[in-house]
């Protein structure tokens, strides 16, 4: 039966880097809309009770080297169900538009003249750091900030890397633990081997955990954590701002410095 | 009275870019129990209503050229309604970390032993130029942004300006608008004229307003806008997602291109 809400529409939705609780107002009331949530990997499974049970719940995740649904699937998906069912919430973790795909779905959708809704989310870039107790910012250590991504269309380690070497911003790296080293080398070219690093899995969930250290060490030190969850690097003087930076520097201060 | 939620602690929370739907869950939770809200000219005031009808309620708002509470007195006034009245909510707009000082708030708090929980909000950074269309990283057009303040410590364009003029991130300036012919210029300097830009005002408010165009335009553009509120600058390939920049190009594509 066709209900008022029941035309076809897509909202794009941040769910947050992990933590239920750091969801919009306004992301919840469009998830209680939905007559069809495709969800991926990273959004928190929590979150799909906010929608009516008779909703139809789809995982289009993709899982580090497992591609369950390519990018084309998903948008064909998007169409089909939205044709079909009517609102389709894309449910997404982090921010839609943060190396999330998600104006590409939009621009699909509108192929099909499907209006879509952009509803943001808590990035992990910014809040990861911070629930660490680092700021992105701080007056002294970084007047900006460069969020970057360590996984890019054709596999290699963007060439933004390179450049952001070369500046005082701090660089945030999404999706760029498996090319720590490679990150660490870029770093070391440029004689910032002593910069602090910190590189923190599973964000903002219970399973968190942190390594930190200086652009020469950091790839052991994490590699000592032995975590596979995906990973936030971030490089620069707002991670000495860490609670454990003063700790290793007292300890270690020949090491560190 | 004494209450089991009265011992001093300060949460420093993000109340996102202005639509008062835009704050999480978590963040209306804290709200609810705070004892005193001290809070920004950026934040909503409607999210003062989650408070407490008993809670104080303290603007210590910073307006353009005019200082309500210099950041001292803004980190004294945190220690001393904690010390006496226990949960302090520091309302910002935006998130508190992002050129928001709110580090600088919690380390002072500590010197006190009063602790600070932090809890993200929806940055204007990315969410303003999303909700304009406009994603902030997006496959072919740009593998990352870079968010820096027109407005440094001493008052002077930031020389991450000039650095990032010389990439492909997407810049995203915030508090910038007053520097716009500055920021033109840096960008012409390195013959980067025709790169597409949008200056977004009061994003995701009803008075929200919009000026697309390139850098040697833009300047003249926004100003006829005539708009005072707060102003985001978005500069880059992916502005071309915008809606009216494919308009522009039609219209007048001989001046764009």
């Amino acid at each position: 039966m066709k209900t008022k809400n029941n035309f076809p529409r897509l909202s794009l939705i941040g769910a947050g880097p992990g933590d239920p609780e750091l969801i919009t107002v306004k992301a919840l009331k469009a998830l209680a809309q939905a007559d069809v949530v495709l969800y991926d990997a990273l959004a928190n499974e929590v979150l799909l009770d906010y929608a009516p049970s008779k909703a139809k719940r789809i995982f289009v995740g993709k899982r580090k080297g497992k591609h369950s649904l390519t990018q084309d699937e998903i948008n064909t998906l998007i169409v089909q169900t939205a044709l079909q069912y009517g609102h389709v919430v894309r449910l997404k973790g982090g921010d839609p538009f943060v190396f999330g795909r998600g104006k590409e779905e939009a621009d699909y959708a509108a192929l099909f003249n499907i209006p879509y809704e952009y509803i943001p989310g808590i990035s992990s870039a910014v809040s990861v750091p911070g629930l660490q107790g680092i700021p992105v910012t701080h007056r002294g250590s970084s007047e900006s900030f460069w969020v970057l991504t360590g996984n890019t269309k054709k596999g290699t380690l963007s060439k933004d890397v390179e450049l952001a070497a070369q500046t005082n911003a701090t660089a945030v790296i999404l999706m760029g633990t498996s090319k720590l080293k490679d990150i660490a080398k870029v770093y070391q070219k440029h004689n910032k081997g002593d910069v602090p690093v910190a590189v923190i899995y599973n964000g903002s969930q219970f399973s968190e955990a942190v390594a930190i250290g200086k652009i020469d060490t950091i790839a052991e030190t994490a590699q000592q954590l032995n975590n596979k969850g995906p990973g936030i690097i971030v490089i620069g003087e707002v991670v000495k701002h860490h609670p454990d930076y003063a700790v290793l520097l007292r300890e270690f201060g020949q090491f560190l410095n």
